[in-house]
């Protein structure tokens, strides 16, 4: 889909929500509405009769904004783009205007209110929620593409750190091996902070990377994703250094069959909250769900964290095109931590796994 | 500065505010009153009476809200955080309680309203802004040490791409090579996109690096930092590869002279619009001062852009202890771009440069 149909998909969805033209500020939703990767912008677009679109960013981005931003007109904003953004839109005639309630701040509506004419202060803008954003959920070919390619790198990326980690190397030193190949292979970035968890530490589902040593024995959780051409990856997988126990092998067993499970009710039409509690049951048959303290999955794409969320009592159903990943984990505190995420594509059928390297038992 | 002191630094801060309590979720603002680093927190400071904080996040992070917040009660909530800090403020008999405006959205203050009681809701909140990140501006003994370390991984980094930096090399290779080097030296993450920008490429103020080539001949600009124990760095050098013509070295000159006014402008008691314009005013004599079209530099902390702004018309003072850049550039678009950025600390003397590699003319 090209960005003029993404916009044209988007005004649609305003006209349905009641308002005459749609105030952007979401980063990712820009981007994602005409190709702009600036760190400051607003974009409003038209609705009402002949669909019109403005970027507003500042004097940094002059030449990026030309380059970038396809199909839509551009101001470079002396003022800041918000303000800019609402007068230029106070003089289009539109009365009623579509924002972001959810990724607006109390000031910046405020400040939005006041860069417009008193009198139509009161009614202009009115929260339309991730009315953007929810559109995202769902992917087009060429983002779908591009998260194929991300994942696919994520890949390579643990079966490379695979051959390097041994006892002693810290969790540090697997983080920068891991986002050099990374870099090298064109990510833009890590999509966030590389989670590498060892030993006591793999029991923090959140266990950034420290100067902490692999063990002898031991789990260790590597969470991680890149931007590869501003689409994120997202995985984890949990692999043990020497001879496991009994106990940790259970666990592990257990939380790959709740992953599984997860994975196999996922497709188009299941109830997101079905998805977390096929993963959920699983674990609670194996009496460890007290320790499967987070939800089974999120939303990905242009953000690490969209939706929908895949969660307790969600209801939200997934559609073909969603990627979402499917993350189960058990966490015993002082003990050890097992988690394995994949990321899948919702199609009608089920849900294609986009990172399919082994989550068979290993042991290194 | 203990954490309990920055709490009761806080506190008074909010009473004076006319607040009985602080609802604190900016994550950086939360780190910096109770050391909890989680990606998921709101914190209660009641300052009436008998000063309590309370934290909630969710079962992520129970281990580590424990191991990390200390002189706090900790609540995992089943609920939202925000929501949950909400009710037990309500039942705290607190009937008045600060938020950042700056940093809540509409929709999450709606959410809080609706957590009160319907008597308290339409007077419960009150916008204080950025009271707390205020408070963050001016860096404790403990912060700055911090930061120098910080500051001074940076220079180490400059120092060492520059013997590896070569003419084919790409930009994403270049920033490769640094933020290994920055994950190896104990960097939790670089604070922004690392920015290698090359050649015409040079004149796109935030340029990332990308898959371009360093040329034979032209201008390398690189913008990066780290974070290193949660404080960020930053700082930017331009170099040439090979010979420059007279034009880029004049260039280069003007933005080296431009920098240094900047820093020497600089003090506790100087007004940030007039140390903006110490270094724009350089440029303007210079005839360049069109090609300066960002600020000249901002505070640096927790997060890596903070207040006070160092821009034009800007009224804010400068105090002992803050943390500021001072970062002039020139872009021509289409041909070459310069800047230069040292991170500082202000005192009653003068600034202190964090970052005092070389900024003398450099050809590889």
């Amino acid at each position: 889909m090209s960005l003029s149909g993404r916009r044209r998909q988007t005004a649609g969805a305003a006209r349905a929500a009641g308002v005459e033209a749609l105030l952007v500020t979401h980063l990712p939703d820009v981007r994602w509405l005409c190709g702009f990767t600036g760190s400051n912008a607003a974009l409003v677009l038209v609705c009402a009769g002949r669909m019109r679109a403005m970027l507003f960013t500042d004097g940094r981005y002059t030449a990026q904004a030309k380059a970038e931003a396809t199909g839509v007109g551009v101001t470079i904003a002396a003022n800041p783009a918000l303000i800019a953004a609402c007068e230029w839109l106070a003089e289009t005639g539109v009365a009623r205007c579509g924002f972001d309630d959810g990724n607006t701040t109390v000031a910046d509506l405020n400040q939005m209110r006041k860069a417009v004419p008193a009198k139509l202060r009161r009614k202009m803008f009115e929260p339309v929620g991730w009315l953007v954003a929810k559109l995202r959920w769902v992917k087009y070919a060429d983002e779908i593409a591009k998260m194929r390619a991300a994942a696919a790198l994520g890949c390579r990326l643990f079966e490379g750190i695979l051959a390097t980690m041994q006892p002693g190397m810290t969790e540090d030193a697997v983080a920068a091996e891991m986002e050099f190949a990374a870099r090298l292979a064109g990510a833009e970035a890590m999509s966030f902070p590389t989670i590498v968890a060892s030993g006591e530490r793999s029991a923090l589902p959140h266990g950034r990377a420290t100067d902490a040593k692999l063990p002898r024995r031991g789990f260790v959780t590597l969470d991680f994703g890149v931007v590869l051409d501003g689409y994120c990856s997202d995985m984890t997988r949990t692999v043990h250094m020497g001879r496991a126990s009994a106990a940790e092998r259970d666990v592990y067993d257990a939380v790959l069959e709740a992953q599984q499970a997860g994975v196999a009710a996922a497709r188009a039409g299941a109830v997101t909250g079905d998805v977390d509690e096929a993963a959920r049951s699983v674990l609670r048959k194996a009496g460890l769900a007290e320790w499967f303290t987070h939800s089974t999955g999120h939303g990905v794409g242009l953000e690490i964290h969209e939706g929908p969320r895949l969660a307790t009592k969600q209801t939200q159903k997934l559609e073909a095109g969603m990627i979402v990943t499917i993350e189960p984990g058990v966490y015993l505190p002082g003990k050890f931590g097992v988690r394995i995420e994949d990321m899948v594509l919702v199609t009608a059928k089920g849900a294609e796994i986009l990172t399919p390297c082994t989550k068979a038992w290993i042991e290194l």
